[in-house]
């Protein structure tokens, strides 16, 4: 079958690039690290890998670095950079003196030098170094939790009292530029909320921290009235940043490979929320309205959510596809959907597949297609049918990819 | 508000575009009747508003015809037309008089000269002339509708006992040209469907009405017999057909007022058919990714269906507006929805609009819209913040369109 072989393509290729590898590679492409000395400084779980990608492009052109990683997520030692392991969720000493180490390694820079920052997930804890005593920290992220404040003013308030946190890591890396290559899974997030934006400005002021304290009743120590009104940058001038590896990442590669198979294709939305079962039977009446009229890909890329009615075995990407399956009956026409991290539900699929055959082949098997959509019992309806998309875990996790594929 | 004005201005097109005799006069731009003698054969519930339209626009270049109605939908004499009223759903003698007179006129035609044929619902029963005797039709036809035969099986059977069904009308108007105009509301509705098609070539076989009759059981009298194996014409070439005023003439209408008022419009589908809730929060979704992009109108045409959750006060399409406020909020953006019939669910709106700023004065208002979508409360939620839209009836009924509209 044709349209299971270039789905298998368009998956593929799409997972690849939203690996941390492939990012960080990409990104490099359109950074211009300039001449001078190149100090690699990467923080968060993907920290390794990130690094790992950029000195294999970069080789020796990283004078030294230093990686910040969650303990056990360190695969070895890295050429020129020294790699450490640090407590998350909850930061240790290890990491307030890894990033200490990071602050070392960006002083003494030119205008001509150049600091690559690689920021992934977990990083708001693996690089920090508080301006409060580490005590006062743990009370105030306590009190914050507890007081109902929501994650922008938890992060409004924690900003105050880091040294690197909120824009002030770029003004640590003066007079070097920094290039911040930044791992988001989170649909549409803004670089300043990603691990508390070391490189950007702050939006935020201590002003609306101040409010916070009061709002809350939060303990304010001398210490930390001390740092509240030091206000943090509010632009940066040697400082810029790309947001990669997000479910955007996902979209855009396998556009790329739908427009190299043929397919004319168009991008509908990154950040998908509707449930699996209804986004499944809009990609069929799509189908019914573009059939026969040219090749053409219409993707999607988020995370559905499954509405529960039944006790079968299954998966949000599985059921999107089965949901299709009337409205692409007879159709030269497919939809496959697929979880990134090759885990769909509690099942060993990624996903499934269904083209205009697959309500006829349903039937012909004995299966109910609106009893296993109303027992969202997908697995065993697409196993019927060889509808399912194994991958494996894939070592990504950037959301869901569900395509509609036409044929010519 | 702006959004609100292109709204109306889109919906309004788009009815009005739907209206029976907007898509005559459409349809009469691309028809080529030549110069000989153009007879008008009207059948339909909105017959006489197509026959008027036509004779509106052509004038004396109608030199003759029959209008054949429902009792009680003639509007009044026409120029050169008869005009019948007759029997609906159930056929009756002034029907067939009426079909009759139809045959009649467009006899002594020659290739030069054109039969201009107006469809409308209704014109299955309206536009008769039936082979055996009407009380055998009638026993035939209660035969069918108690044998549990679907609606194909009952009009491959009963084009064989029809002088003008399945394509025989175009035969008799040989070797004149026949052009139908069809106003179909049903989505993807086959022209062979549409009245059991007079003027198209039909599909169905003698073989397969003689299985129909013997899988039923259905009593077959020697005037059937003498009658079944008379094949229907299975090509035609004196005859064309455009099918309008469907969902589709209610969209592309939309996209060309979208056009016009500087959006770049894309009809995602025609057929639009999930639940009226995920259709909204789709849009949302869309509008997040595509708002900042440019001035765009993503449009879908279709019914939605309403999953009851609650016993508040609403439409399907004033749900779906309000299903989309979440995903539109801060956005400049808006999506509006409507029923061209002018009537959204047990309500007195024809639909609702929400733009970027509709979640926060939701808020404002005290409403809850979480609340308000589970329990099926749109149009109270929408009614607080002006959100609701009225046209009044408008007189015609080819589903919903559902739009979203993404500003500079």
């Amino acid at each position: 079958m044709s349209f299971r072989s270039d789905a298998e393509k368009i998956l593929k290729a799409a997972i690849a690039a939203a690996m941390p590898d492939s990012a960080v590679k990409n990104a490099l492409q359109s950074i211009a690290l300039g001449s001078g000395t190149v100090v690699l400084i990467a923080a968060g779980k993907a920290a390794w890998q990130m690094a790992k990608a950029a000195v294999d492009v970069l080789g020796e052109r990283v004078a030294r670095g230093v990686v910040i990683t969650k303990y056990g997520y360190a695969k070895g030692a890295l050429p020129r950079l020294a790699v450490y392991e640090a407590g998350h969720p909850v930061p240790d000493e290890n990491g307030f003196r890894a990033t200490q180490a990071a602050i070392d390694a960006v002083q003494g820079l030119t205008a001509r030098d150049a600091v690559l920052f690689l920021l992934s997930g977990g990083g708001s804890a693996l690089f920090e170094k508080p301006l409060i005593p580490a005590e006062e920290l743990t009370r105030l992220t306590d009190e914050l939790l507890s007081s109902g404040a929501d994650i922008a003013g938890i992060n409004t308030v924690r900003k105050r009292f880091s040294a690197v946190k909120g824009g002030r890591f770029a003004l640590l890396c003066r007079p070097a530029k920094v290039f911040t290559v930044a791992l988001s899974d989170v649909l549409g997030d803004a670089p300043d909320r990603i691990a508390s934006g070391p490189t950007v400005p702050d939006p935020t002021t201590a002003a609306e921290a101040r409010a916070v304290f009061s709002r809350y009743g939060l303990t304010l120590t001398p210490a930390m009235e001390a740092l509240l009104d030091d206000e943090t940058p509010k632009s940066l001038d040697n400082a810029e940043i790309q947001v990669t590896g997000s479910v955007r990442t996902l979209c855009t590669a396998a556009e790329s490979v739908c427009r190299s198979l043929g397919y004319d294709p168009l991008i509908l939305t990154d950040r998908l929320s509707c449930t699996a079962r209804d986004a499944g039977v809009l990609l069929g009446n799509l189908a019914g309205t573009w059939a026969g009229r040219g090749k053409r890909a219409f993707l999607l890329g988020g995370e559905t959510v499954v509405r529960v009615t039944g006790s079968g075995k299954g998966g949000r990407n599985q059921e999107l596809a089965l949901a299709a399956a009337e409205g692409l009956a007879g159709l030269n026409a497919c939809v496959f959907s697929v979880g990134s991290d090759g885990t769909d539900g509690p099942t060993d699929a990624a996903g499934g597949l269904v083209d205009g055959t697959a309500a006829e082949r349903l039937r012909q098997n004995g299966v109910s297609l609106s009893a296993a959509l109303q027992n969202n019992d997908a697995y065993h309806a697409l196993a019927a049918i060889d509808g399912l998309l194994f991958t494996g875990p894939t070592g990504t996790n950037v959301n869901d990819l569900s395509v509609l594929l036409l044929g010519e």
